[in-house]
C-alpha cells in the first residue's frame, strides 16, 4: 500500500521512534520489544524500600517517587517500555468518590442508582490529576530515547466494577444486576466513565506518553453478547476520542479469549491478550497484520530458566517473525516473582526475536538466490 | 449408524431412562432437560433453615440432611436432575488432610513436596465416604423416576489447587510453581488424585447415581499447552476408568473457552461450558453430535423475566433443536439469586425446548409434503 517514495520517508520518520512504538504500528522491527504489566512493584527490593517509607496512594500522588519506581525496572532489566506508575482508580477519586487500598481497593460510597451516576464529576485532569501529568513530564526527561513511555487508564467496565461493587468481587452480581435491570443507568455510568477516561488519556498524551494502554481486566467476566451490547460501544468511543497516528492505543483484556474479535472491532492499534489463548489461535483469528501483545503466563517466571526460554520461544514462534508483536505477560507480574526469571525473559526475548528475524530474512535471501538461479 | 431394528430396540430401552440421561447420550428428546449447578443452596429459605441448625460439613456428612437439601430444589422447581449435596473436598479429608470452611475452604497441611504427596492415602470410598454413598441410596428411593440423580467429584487439577495452595487463591502461584519446577511431583499428585476420584465416582455409580459430573473449576487458569501436558492425561484416565454406557460422564470447566477441544479429547459424554463462550461457537468447534451443557451467566437470574427468557432462548436457538443439550448455568447459582428467576428459567426452558422441537419437526413435515407435491 505504501509507494517506494512514501516508504522511504516513513523509514526516516521511524528511525526517530523507539522500537516499541514501531512494533505497535505494525512496522518492521529489528527484534521483539518487551515490557511487563506491573513491572514496577513488590517483587523488586528497591520498590519495597520506597514503599517502606510511604503508602501506596502517597506513592502514586508524589511525582518524584512515582518517577523513581517507574524507572527501577528499566534500570534493572532494560525493558523497551516504561509504564507510568499509577493506579486505574486515580480518576475515580477525581470523580468524587473515596478510594482506599486495604490492600484490596475499596470505593465509597458505591455507585448504584441514577442519582449516584449523576453526582459523579467529570474532572479536568490538568487540575485533578496534575500529579500524574507531572510524573509523565519528569519521566520523559529521565528516560533514554530508546525507551517508550506508556500511559494508561482503566476501561469503563473495569472501573465500573469497582465503583458499583465498592470492593473486589468474585461474581460481580451488583454490577451485572445493574446492567440487566437498569441498562440506561448502566450505560449512563459507562458513558460518563468513557469521557473521563478519554480526557485523562488525552491529557497523558499531551504531557508526553508515547503509547496508551486501556486495561479492561474484568471484561472477561462477560460473554460475547453482553460485551457487544454493554462494553464495545464505550471502548470504541474512547479509541475514537484518544487514538492518534503518533500515539498507538493498546487494548488489554484478561480472560477475554472469546472476545478477541470484538476487542479488535473497537479499533485499537494493538490487542493485548492473556495466556489462556495461544498466540497462534489469536493470530489465526485476528489476521496477520493485527499487532498483538502478550502473553506469557505470569507464573512461568517462577519456573527454571530453560522452561522460561522454551515457553517464550513458543510464543515468538507462534507469532512468527513477520507479524507485529510486543512481548508481555498475559497479566501483571505477581509480588513474589523471582527477579532472575524476569532478567532471563527480557534477555531471551531480545536475542531470540533478533535471531528469528535474521533466520527469516536469511531464508528469504536464500529463496531469492535460488529463484535467480532458475 | 443404527439399523432400523437396533434403533427400535434402543427406543424401547430409552423409554425407561429419564430425559436428562437420554440427552447426555445424545438421543432424541421431547424437550431440553435442565438442572443448575449449586441448585441446592443459600438462595433457598428452606436451605437456610437447615443450615441454621448445622454447619456445612455436618450437613454434608449427615445423609438424612443431605438428602433433604438435595430434594428441596426438586420439589420447588421441577428440575430434571438432582445433584447429590456434597463438596468436592470430601475425598481430600479422606486422603488424610484437614478441611475447614471459614467459609472459604482451607486445607491443612498443604501438599508441597514429594513426601507430602507420598503420605496421601488412597481411601476406600465405601468406608471413608460411606455417608455419601448412603445419601445416594436414600435419594434413589426418594426421587421420582423422571428425575436423574447426578453424582460428582472435583477434577484433579481443581482439587490439587486447594491442596497445594491450602486456601482459595487468585493466581495459583504455588500450584503452578510446583507444576513448572517439579513436574514429577505434580504429576504424582495428579495421578494419586485421579485414582481417588475414579474410585469415588465408581462407588457413587455403584450406589446408584445415573450421571456423573467432574468439576474442573480451576483448569480455566491454564493455557491450552499446559492443559494438554498437565491436566488432560489425568482427566482422560478418570473418564476411561469411570465411564460406562449406562452412566454418562459430564466434564465441566470454568473459563475454559480456549480448552473446549481438549476437554472433548478427554472423552466425556458431555462438555459443560461457562457463559464466556457462546453455544454457537462451542457447537461449531465441537461438532453437531457432541452433547453440550450450559451456559447461562448465573447473574442473568437477577434480571427481569423478559431478559431471562430472551437470554435462555438465544442459548436454545444457538444449540438448535436437533443437537444434544442439557440446559444449565455457566457456573453455580449465587447465594442471593432471586427464586422467581430460577422458577421462570425452568418453566421457560421446558416450554421453549418443546416448542422449538415441534416447530422443527413441523418444518420437516411441511418440507416432506412439499417434496411430495413436486
Amino acid at each position: 500500500m505504501i509507494s517506494p517514495e512514501t516508504g522511504a520517508i516513513r523509514v526516516l520518520q521511524d528511525a526517530q521512534d523507539p522500537l516499541l512504538v514501531r512494533a505497535c504500528r505494525g512496522e518492521p522491527v529489528e527484534t521483539t520489544p518487551i515490557w511487563l504489566m506491573r513491572q514496577a512493584g513488590r517483587y523488586l527490593p528497591e520498590y519495597r524500600r520506597v514503599r517502606a517509607q510511604v503508602d501506596f496512594l502517597t506513592l502514586c500522588r508524589t511525582p518524584d517517587l512515582a518517577v523513581e519506581v517507574t524507572l527501577q525496572p528499566i534500570r534493572r532489566f532494560g525493558f523497551d517500555g516504561a509504564i507510568l506508575f499509577s493506579d486505574i482508580l486515580m480518576p475515580v477519586e477525581a470523580m468524587g468518590l473515596e478510594v482506599e487500598f486495604n490492600p484490596a481497593p475499596e470505593v465509597n460510597p458505591p455507585v448504584r442508582t441514577e442519582s449516584d451516576v449523576k453526582a459523579l464529576r467529570r474532572p479536568d485532569p490538568t487540575r485533578a490529576l496534575g500529579f500524574v501529568l507531572e510524573t509523565i513530564r519528569l519521566l520523559r526527561k529521565e528516560l533514554p530515547p530508546s525507551v517508550t513511555l506508556l500511559g494508561f487508564a482503566g476501561a469503563p467496565f473495569t472501573m465500573a466494577a469497582y465503583m458499583v461493587e465498592g470492593e473486589v468481587s468474585k461474581e460481580f452480581v451488583r454490577l451485572k444486576s445493574l446492567m440487566y435491570r437498569e441498562p440506561l443507568v448502566f450505560h449512563a455510568l459507562m458513558e460518563k466513565l468513557s469521557l473521563v477516561v478519554s480526557d485523562y488519556l488525552s491529557a497523558q498524551i499531551e504531557a508526553g506518553v508515547q503509547v496508551v494502554q486501556l486495561f479492561d481486566t474484568w471484561s472477561g467476566q462477560l460473554g460475547p453478547r453482553d460485551y457487544r451490547e454493554f462494553v464495545l460501544p464505550h471502548v470504541r468511543r474512547i479509541v475514537e476520542l484518544v487514538k492518534t497516528p503518533e500515539v498507538p492505543f493498546i487494548l488489554f483484556g484478561n480472560g477475554t479469549g472469546s472476545l478477541l474479535e470484538l476487542m479488535a472491532e473497537a479499533g485499537p492499534d494493538v490487542v493485548s491478550l492473556d495466556w489462556r489463548t495461544s498466540m497462534k489461535e489469536a493470530r489465526r483469528r485476528l489476521g496477520p497484520r493485527m499487532p498483538l501483545q502478550g502473553n506469557l503466563d505470569p507464573t512461568v517466571l517462577y519456573a527454571p530458566a530453560d522452561i522460561i526460554r522454551s515457553r517464550a520461544r513458543e510464543i515468538l514462534e507462534d507469532v512468527g517473525p513477520d507479524t507485529p508483536h510486543i512481548f508481555n505477560l498475559g497479566h501483571g507480574v505477581t509480588p513474589e516473582t523471582p527477579i532472575e526469571g524476569v532478567a532471563e525473559l527480557v534477555h531471551f526475548v531480545h536475542e531470540e526475536g533478533r535471531r528469528l528475524r535474521e533466520q527469516a530474512s536469511g531464508a528469504i535471501a536464500v529463496g531469492t538466490k535460488e529463484a535467480e538461479r532458475e
